[in-house]
């Protein structure tokens, strides 16, 4: 690959950013940096440029957006709205794979309405992250034509807003979701069987996130299967799956390429970055990686599913 | 690998031989054959020779014991005792992913005293099916010196039977067990530290079965991990565990390998013989398959989980 940020086509990434209170069984953390884009930027801006399109409120503390800076992140569309920051409260059981949401607040999230600058518009890969369908093709709409529209939702617009879900559906490439929303957008319990169902209203790609158990990307040819990095230490599993879509979509755009093996080595790179995601509370570990990690994670997870031949 | 069954070392199978009634969102069917150690060699029969040991009752039918012997399965170790064949009733979801059991009728499974004849002592590979700890280690004892001991266990044992668990695992090579039961048996969450719990104990590979999720392979110096082949048209989970365990084991014994490599091809196999299993009621897919279905279904999981280097 094109290693590191040169020559890479960019990425703008729209999404939450805000703040998370979490409990988990390892400790707590009170308002630490949190949401979607947050997540997927971070990830994302080891392989390639990223441009945030989010907003805050006014008690957005400078130190974050410093910390951005320092990620060499376009804070240029982040805009700052009257009012607090999206908050959002939750705590983990025993297992740590599912989030019980203790509090959802918001704030300046409740009337966002991105705008595309005329800066950001020629950008090349655009990551519709999840917010309200109707929103996503908005920005869809504002921009030039990007190479490769990649979207995530949830539970939420699937019950919501489902018609308004399937629009945007039909203008996306690669739609990133977890395993029990491809089986409610679907219908369907069957994994690939409503992958297949989903393949049919748009995405030339569908990438399912399962979690500690890895990732399945279908599309009109083939199945792709990755397990999970084993991880002994998962302390907050708190925006692994916006990081496993900051890993794949970087790689995607540090490198250009888009056939399958890319794909899949994306794929790889996404799990990569959840991996490591996890291991910290929050986004702290993402805030501290080199390179050379991520490519030594990447030649571990070779270790962790290579098989010979008969 | 040594194709088909010529040249391979034998395996010494102990487990339950039942009679199910099984219902799913696809169907239903009423005593059909099933048991832990016909899934189990139906599956290995493919590879190499299989003995089984186990009990039924006066009213298992000649038919059944016809297409044991089809399939080129030692029977001469399965007694027939006074009374009736275990039962076993179950229901499965929406989602197929874990059975209702609605009835268990032990019957002569209750008073199964596996009794090792002379001709199978000198087997090299023992497999001791999910039964009682104590007979697991009743069977170890009469044996002479096999080459590789694989077990399963499951959650009432490690409940009710704990300590007996513990000296039968401190005398076997490989444990085959599910999640949930690595989680039980270790009284850790994180199924990877789990393992490493449960390596301490006896066993110097730990396989994790995960159903739709594949399977883990932990030894002390490595971590594999295999997706399951993507099924579109699962009817009937039942006997997945048993049919993995099946080819895991078949594979081994076909071949004679336990080095590294040949413990991960054997994972597949496993993986290949569940994902056909799964495909129809009953055992019914298991008795009816080819080596050139087997070896190509092989063949796709290399498809299926493939990525080049960076």
């Amino acid at each position: 690959m094109e290693r590191g940020r040169e020559n890479s086509m960019g990425i703008l990434a729209v999404g939450s950013v805000a703040f998370d209170t979490i409990k988990t069984p390892f400790g707590q953390r009170e308002e630490v940096l949190g949401g979607s884009a947050t997540y997927f930027s971070l990830a994302a801006s080891y392989f390639t440029r990223v441009a945030l399109l989010a907003v805050v409120g006014r008690d957005f503390p400078a130190e974050y957006l410093q910390l951005f800076r320092e990620k060499d992140l376009d804070v240029s569309g982040l805009q700052v709205a009257n009012g607090s920051t999206f908050r959002w409260k939750g705590e983990y059981g025993f297992d740590l794979n599912t989030a019980n949401t203790l509090d959802t607040q918001l704030n300046v999230f409740a009337d966002f309405d991105p705008v595309v600058t005329a800066q950001h518009r020629g950008m090349e890969f655009l990551f519709l992250g999840n917010i309200d369908p109707d929103l996503q093709r908005s920005v869809l709409k504002q921009m030039d034509r990007p190479r490769l529209v990649i979207c995530d939702t949830m539970n939420f617009w699937i019950e919501k807003k489902r018609e308004s879900l399937m629009q945007t559906l039909a203008g996306i490439d690669i739609l990133v979701i977890n395993d029990a929303e491809t089986r409610q957008l679907a219908g369907e319990s069957n994994v690939i069987r409503a992958g297949r169902k989903i393949l049919g209203w748009g995405p030339r790609t569908l990438v399912v996130k399962r979690g500690e158990y890895g990732a399945l990307m279908l599309d009109g040819n083939s199945v792709f299967s990755s397990p999970a990095f084993p991880v002994e230490e998962v302390v907050d599993p708190t925006g692994a799956g916006d990081s496993f879509a900051g890993g794949f979509v970087g790689y995607l755009a540090a490198t250009g390429d888009r056939d399958p093996s890319a794909l899949r080595r994306a794929i790889i790179f996404g799990s990569v970055m959840a991996s490591f995601n996890v291991g910290e509370f929050g986004p702290e570990r993402l805030q501290a990686l080199t390179f050379t990690e991520i490519e030594n994670r990447f030649r571990e997870f070779r270790q962790l599913t290579h098989f010979e031949d008969l």
